[in-house]
């Protein structure tokens, strides 16, 4: 990977416009019945035109054989190493629900559960209380001072929640509440490292104190914490690449992660349509576009290999609303694989294509895994999208004399 | 490379079984009379048929440029990093002639030399005694105790030995007493720490020791030590891989690399056939089965282009008895390229294949250098076929959320 700080030395602003559509699980693998994958399989003429007149390849999201999470995958396409980079569950969880975190906060994926008499765990998941029941004792929980340090609670669905700790000097190395069985009492959390001592204390105290407010809420009468993690201090993309970026993207995780990068995030609305909309609306404001479009991971997910071939249809048909901008640089690619046979994302490269007046054209016509491995990119890096694509746009520098 | 530690976060034991087929020294290069490599002469119909079925790529063993010793070579198709894991002759040596070494274990390559009455040395191969004359001094020098330090002498062959040092406290950084050349004194072995003292004391009083013991064994009448190296500690594949992995190999170097690794290692017969044999008699106790071919390397190291490639048919027409066991992953590579032209191991990629449910198959129907330039893989390090057969055969979770 090539490291940011060299990028940082090199990269200037200008006028020139990118635009990073990620199609999220764009890569797949054949359907047995015919031998062709999801991209194989759909009618995309203009992806498949922009495969002839772009450079083409394939990238490895990590690095072969890993299979990324959406945090990593994203991460690694806005060109920062996904493995050192990796954010933490409780971070994740809570930019998931839109939730801005302030530098310095800890936050925790929490759980309500069913603990008996004698305090032992009988139900993990509180019998998976509706969501109105969820808001309602989250606002019973949200807002508590313990030690200057402020506790809030914010409901997920079902029985789950965040918490958010703000205060001073908290850090996240602490141990989990949740045992992850039923049949044994929520566990202490206890500091893994001297200094996270003061968060533990907090957390344990917060458990306590949630324990003798939920004492009449049974089924959901105590509650479990885990994955805690402290909101990550990366360099923003403007300091990087000096470029004033915009995120559209429907599902919050994915406003999050681009807001974690220091993107400003789009209010759009929740179709394809709206977010290629709210592109167009924006264009002459950046020079920048994150695009997501989640549908296609969904459908691999659910299995349904019918259904991502036609989300990849339906992003085929919207594309001339981008290229009709004429962007000085255009990249089509994924955050990592979800076939629809394996229902899940997958460790298998991702098509990535390239358009720009200086891209070096291949010989490939067609957007497809199969045809992109012969592509003038070869097979490259994830992280290696944002470069070629700032040296597209003419906005990095020589390195060296 | 993948971060062992990263792979090890991630790996889960299953039932799914991987075949690694190592066929030393695969890659060639071309007959200059015929323009075709071993691989393309070869009449290999058994591997062109997994080449159609599986994705294919060639691997850089350390990096381009460089050749790799049969350490780093093997290291890096287990998945380690064969620069930072480097294994000292002295270990390696002592795991060629299957000696079992214990932690802690400093090994050092010996040669019986003659000197002069003056203590020059005037041949250090001692005229290159018989194997047995080498066995008898051995015997002679065998079992020696220095300060509570146990040293074991055994016969490599002619005028080689490996000593081992077994004692506490006995780092292996210390200068060589062997000067490489005739006319000069054998040196002192020098520490080149200081907690390396010990070890330098104790192996110039076994020399001492040696040079009374042999005075009437003349030209074999003094001992050259190099090499010394302390038994590595690596993480075993079972810690990083949660396999449960089986060595079937013939010659005792690929044995010990694999016993190295923390590998369960075959009793097995002297040919190829035998090796298969011993694959499928066990194929139903382990998860992971590493198979060393040597033959093709012999070959190569000979310059006999012919013989290189009448071993890779006698392969070839092996294989049926490892695709018909069905395993979930079946890998098969080399270690290094050993091209009959170069009479040795050079720096070439090797041809890597890999077969599974989920290997995304590429338009490959050839199994040669040539053929495989364009196959699925592209071109990865060798360090990443190990992550690639644990993600084929399910045995990798995702990296993060």
């Amino acid at each position: 990977m090539t490291n940011l700080d060299l990028i940082k030395g090199i990269s200037i602003s200008s006028p020139a416009k990118i635009i990073l559509l990620v199609i999220d699980g764009l890569g797949g693998l054949p359907d047995p019945q015919t031998g062709r994958s999801e991209l194989e399989t759909a009618r995309i003429p203009n992806l498949d035109a922009l495969a002839s007149s772009g450079i083409c390849g394939m990238a490895d999201p990590i690095a072969p054989g890993i299979t990324p999470g959406s945090g990593p995958g994203h991460l690694a396409v806005f060109g920062y190493d996904p493995v050192s980079s990796n954010i933490g569950r409780g971070v994740l969880e809570a930019v998931g629900i839109d939730i801005e975190l302030q530098p310095g906060d800890v936050a925790a994926r929490g759980n309500f559960c069913t603990i008996d008499g004698k305090g032992i765990i009988t139900d993990r998941r509180a019998g998976r209380i509706s969501n109105e029941k969820c808001a309602e004792l989250c606002q019973l929980l949200d807002g508590m001072s313990i030690d200057g340090v402020k506790i809030l609670v914010y409901p997920v669905r079902e029985h789950r929640f965040v918490a958010i700790f703000r205060g001073e000097n908290l850090l996240a190395d602490v141990s989990e509440s949740d045992p992850s069985r039923t049949g044994v009492a929520p566990l202490p959390v206890t500091a893994l490292s001297p200094e996270a001592g003061k968060l533990a204390d907090i957390a344990n105290r917060f458990a306590v104190e949630a324990k003798t407010l939920l004492a009449g809420h049974h089924p959901a009468n105590m509650v479990l914490l885990r994955g805690f993690a402290r909101k990550p201090q990366f360099p923003t993309m403007q300091e990087i690449y000096k470029l004033n970026p915009l995120a559209i993207a429907v599902y919050p995780m994915y406003r999050g992660l681009a807001w974690l990068v220091g993107m400003e995030v789009a209010r759009t609305g929740s179709t394809l349509e709206d977010e290629f909309d709210t592109l167009k609306q924006n264009y002459n404001n950046y020079d920048f576009f994150f695009l997501h479009v989640k549908w296609t991971d969904s459908a691999g997910e659910d299995g349904d290999f019918a259904r991502k071939v036609k989300v990849l249809e339906q992003v085929d048909a919207a594309l001339p609303g981008l290229t009709g901008l004429e962007p000085d640089v255009l990249v089509v690619t994924g955050d990592h694989s979800t076939p629809a046979v394996l229902k899940g994302h997958s460790w298998h490269s991702v098509p990535v294509l390239l358009c720009s007046e200086y891209c070096r054209t291949d010989a490939v016509t067609e957007f497809s895994e199969s045809a992109f491995l012969v592509g003038g990119l070869g097979r490259i890096h994830a992280t290696d999208i944002m470069p070629l694509a700032m040296a597209n746009a003419q906005k990095l520098t020589k390195f060296g004399a």
